[in-house]
């Protein structure tokens, strides 16, 4: 039986516990959720363990990234599950702060990412990556980690994140861990709990699409024609909608019609209300 | 004779140094700077000496709080002079990095603070107060120290350093120090150094007219009347132009009719091509 993680809320109270850890020498990781825990965040623990000695996971339903409209509100919240499943994880502590000592009364600071915040997801969720980049900078300079772990799943996050580490001279390392997959290729993510038995039967179109599409992309085919097909490929399957489906440079995110340099295969797809988020790598030519 | 200052200009070196400090246990202080030191940055080792076992200034001539045709090219350099001079302060060691390691090709991150960097200078100078919050967020998160040390003769800047270190979480303690005046009353700048002898003669007006309407305005005056009499009066003693004269909330700098809670008296005025800022308290009502 795994013991229990430990649950903080106060800033000074986290402070505290990687402090102590910090005397002893010990590294730490941190891994950054929404809750909702699934096992790619899980993944994310382990590969926190990997890294260091101790892993905090924070779980916040950050409103910032969230615009008008959005699923704030409805975002799955299940502290007891997560704690559960992190515990079983090995996590050494969770961090689960309130709404209101995150921002409390008089916040006024944005951390916002030019370029890399502005297209695919950024186009589609004015704001959204300044309330990523804000709420990320914050915990990185709560928790102070060696190591922080997030998922390419979110693979423009990622390199947001990179980038504002880099600029603000944040001293951690940022680890991105592969996306984990259903059988059927379908990424894993919060948000699956949305779909129907129908729409989950077609949602693992948009994975086999990412990797038609990189395979051809790899065998020297250009990005216009191949994506523009697969987007009418994900229609035909059943997506009511596809925000965007780009080849992009793997660290800039500019737009490529050839995977040249390294490389990203970066998808969007509406299915209903629910957007899914997926990409792949591409073999550079 | 004092022992001389070290330079460091990367920043694995000083933090190295950091570390190496922090390691025995010392506390450490951070006076941020622009160079062109005078008795004012001094006022600031010596306070950050108070605090701490160790003091760093950096001198950085931040390209990004000035804007098109402001003095970025014309403002004062002069390292050897400013190394002498902390040497002789006792400073320990002497961060000067240069603009491309600062903000290398791809740097694309930006810090700001709603609300506080709008009115006021930042009226004035459009993106100053980003410019000013993301250099600063970048110099605490290369040092590290304990305390953090600035003047207020640069108040709204205080205010807007106030407000990030606390949204953002970073874990030092800011200090502000008293503006440090000439026997004449006016207040020590680096840009002082751009009048001219007639113009000199005529900024001490600046601090009297601060002076005489924080007086009025503690004995119960009304704020517009006073404000718009000080403006008339700074213009007949020669000032070019009042770019404001103020009163405002100490810490969120709210307007404010009359000095009903801590208060700030805030003004900046032109001779010819340089503007001199200054401010006062205001005994509260």
């Amino acid at each position: 039986m795994s013991r229990e993680v430990d649950i903080v809320r106060a800033v000074a109270d986290l402070r505290a516990r990687v402090r102590y850890w910090r005397d002893q020498g010990l590294a730490v990781a941190l891994v950054p959720t929404m809750g909702a825990l699934h096992q790619g965040h899980l993944s994310l623990i382990a590969q926190g363990l990997e890294h260091a000695d101790r892993v905090v996971a924070s779980v916040f339903v950050n409103p910032t990234q969230f615009g008008p409209g959005e699923d704030f509100e409805r975002y799955p919240r299940r502290e007891a599950e997560d704690a559960a499943l992190l515990s079983g994880a090995g996590c050494h502590l969770l961090f689960a702060p309130q709404v209101t000592d995150m921002y409390p009364a008089g916040f006024a600071t944005t951390v916002s990412v030019a370029g890399l915040s502005e297209g695919l997801c950024g186009a589609i969720r004015p704001g959204h990556f300044d309330g990523v980049a804000t709420v990320v900078t914050k915990l990185l300079l709560q928790v102070r980690p060696d190591f922080a772990l997030f998922g390419e799943k979110d693979y423009q996050q990622l390199a947001v994140i990179r980038r504002l580490v880099r600029d603000l001279d944040l001293a951690v390392e940022v680890i991105g861990c592969p996306i984990v997959r259903e059988a059927d290729g379908l990424a894993l993510s919060s948000r699956n709990a949305y779909l129907t038995p129908e729409q989950r039967a077609v949602a693992p179109a948009l994975f086999r699409a990412l990797d038609a599409t990189a395979q051809a992309l790899a065998q020297g085919g250009e990005a216009a024609p191949l994506t523009a097909r697969a987007v009418e490929d994900l229609r035909a399957a059943g997506f009511d909608a596809v925000d965007y489906f780009e080849l992009r440079d793997a660290e800039t995110l500019a737009p490529l019609d050839r995977p040249t340099r390294p490389a990203r295969l970066l998808a969007a797809a509406r299915l209903g209300a629910t957007r899914l988020l997926d990409n792949v790598a591409v073999t550079a030519l």
